[in-house]
């Protein structure tokens, strides 16, 4: 589905018909479509939402709208059916082959992030031709479609089977694969330069960083702990444990409460070290742009040796406290 | 009053004692002092937050807290009473002198910002020793002390008089007096390093910069209208009327939301020039940021040549679409 016709389809949904104030989240790549999209939806007061956002997670709940559409990401089933709003996924059309010859895997567990997931089953179709074994299924209620990985979710990649192949672009998606299944091969192709991955390598470096930031974590004495007011990375509960297991090891912590987690706003904190209980992307992606040590809830497990260090477990948004959970996963 | 004292202080309220939760904003240079606030509200479950926030124009509305202490900024009167919210003020304890000959006006309007509003009656006092005419009255309904000048509110400096005497630091509250009321002469007084400054010099420069930026408005095509989130600052009526007089002179605009005004939402934007209905300090202050121009609405207005130019008008809040006035500030 290209952009002229996602609007009007746009045109025909009754929620927009019925709306007079429709407010729109774009991502970047597509802010320039402004124009098209205020002559192209011409009879409603339209907002753009300006405010930087990443997803189906990040969706503002107050705003005097009837309907917001966000474009580029796809619904997030668990965060509950939230009727102001609509998801326009904008899944790519670009054409592409995988060579079999390139994935040195005979069975394989098949994943992608949103942009791929309608390409996955005739991906599957493709491989299967070629004699390899394929499982494509759902992950957790975190997700929307068979194969779909979330920067904050892997659960479509877990199960039977060493090997895992990945469709899309950036090393976020397949490196929180290879970091949450230690145990398990990934491979990513990304359909845009054609390129083919091994996750290993990248595997190893940020398992590096992670032990290393474990490490300064467990000298520390003052800990920050980051809850985020997003509506899908709250996990108030998670960051209510953390405050309590650092407090019983005998050490200081205070909860900051934030949206946009950026280092000018941390600076000045007196904080030793961050627990980060909103996206799992920020601990890990934007790590170096932190002056102080940022870990996840079971980083800071680890560093306080309440857990085997041994075994690393990645952190991964199942449920957040919208819906009642207390945020913590179990350990696989 | 010091800060442990206004701990005391807090302490003894009854809106306190009766929280569970208590979420506490503290501007950047007080951040460190979490560990001391900390012990010293211990039997509270404490959330500091950590997102920027410019004073009592800017407090989340949302939020599972009980109370919300912002620490440096008064109340903004004419938002109404907030139950949930405490302020505490710290005001400057610094012993300073006003050096009479140093004010070469008979007569003076007198002003400051929050930090120094309690030190205003003696400093009248002591101008009036040196044979001055002091007149120290409060502004409108946004001001809560006599003489209290807002980065977006100047009324208190309005009335009878020549001559206006500002106490306190950095450039903005003072420049906004003399751009509001160029017929006026502005001194501006910084208790902290004892300099008087005559902001004739700054406000030719930034008039300079005014009417560029209003030049390169009335040539412009395509008009992105800012619509702040911010409970203090939003003025939705005042930015449908920019929208309705941008496409009444056959150009084009479209609305945007936002929280944080920063270039790096805006840059993917397609808008010629930046119409911003937020806090008037950004469009002046942070001019420079930005990489489009970004002017006022009454700015707009005198490019799209519907006032005349030659008078200019500053951009005050006086009141906000919660109080439900059209944002809209009659001329002087």
């Amino acid at each position: 589905m290209d952009f002229s016709e996602a609007l009007e389809k746009i045109r025909e949904d009754e929620r927009f018909k019925k709306a007079k104030v429709v407010a729109i989240q774009l991502p970047e790549g597509l802010k320039r479509k402004v124009g098209e999209i205020s002559e192209k939806l011409w009879d409603k007061d339209l907002i753009f939402l300006g405010d930087p956002f990443w997803g189906a997670c990040d969706i503002p709940t107050g705003g005097n709208w009837d309907l917001l559409i966000q474009f580029g990401h796809s619904e997030i089933p668990n965060l509950g059916k939230l009727e102001r709003i609509m998801y326009v996924e904008l899944q790519e059309e670009m054409k592409f082959e995988i060579e079999c010859d390139r994935i040195p895997f005979s069975s394989l567990i098949l994943t992608s992030n949103v942009t791929y997931s309608s390409k996955l089953p005739s991906i599957k179709e493709k491989l299967e031709k070629c004699g390899k074994e394929v499982i494509l299924k759902k992950g957790d209620s975190r997700v929307f479609y068979p194969g779909q990985i979330l920067g904050c979710n892997i659960s479509a990649a877990r199960g039977e089977g060493q090997n895992v192949l990945f469709i899309g672009e950036g090393v976020f998606h397949p490196l929180g694969i290879a970091l949450g299944l230690t145990n398990k091969k990934v491979i990513s192709f990304n359909p845009r330069n054609g390129e083919y991955t091994d996750m290993e390598h990248f595997k190893r470096k940020f398992l590096n960083q992670r032990y290393n930031a474990i490490d300064l974590a467990s000298r520390a004495k003052m800990f920050g702990i980051i809850v985020s007011t997003k509506i899908g990375q709250t996990r108030f509960s998670m960051a209510s444990t953390a405050n309590r297991i650092i407090k019983q090891s005998g050490k200081k912590s205070f909860l900051v409460s934030m949206d946009l987690i950026r280092e000018e706003e941390l600076i000045n904190f007196p904080a030793d070290v961050y627990v980060n209980t909103a996206c799992p992307r920020v601990t890990i992606e934007d790590y170096q742009t932190f002056s102080k040590p940022v870990i996840t809830f079971y980083e800071l497990q680890m560093s306080l040796g309440l857990v085997d260090k041994s075994k690393y477990i990645l952190d991964e948004i199942i449920m957040t406290d919208e819906i009642g959970s207390t945020g913590v996963r179990k350990r696989d």
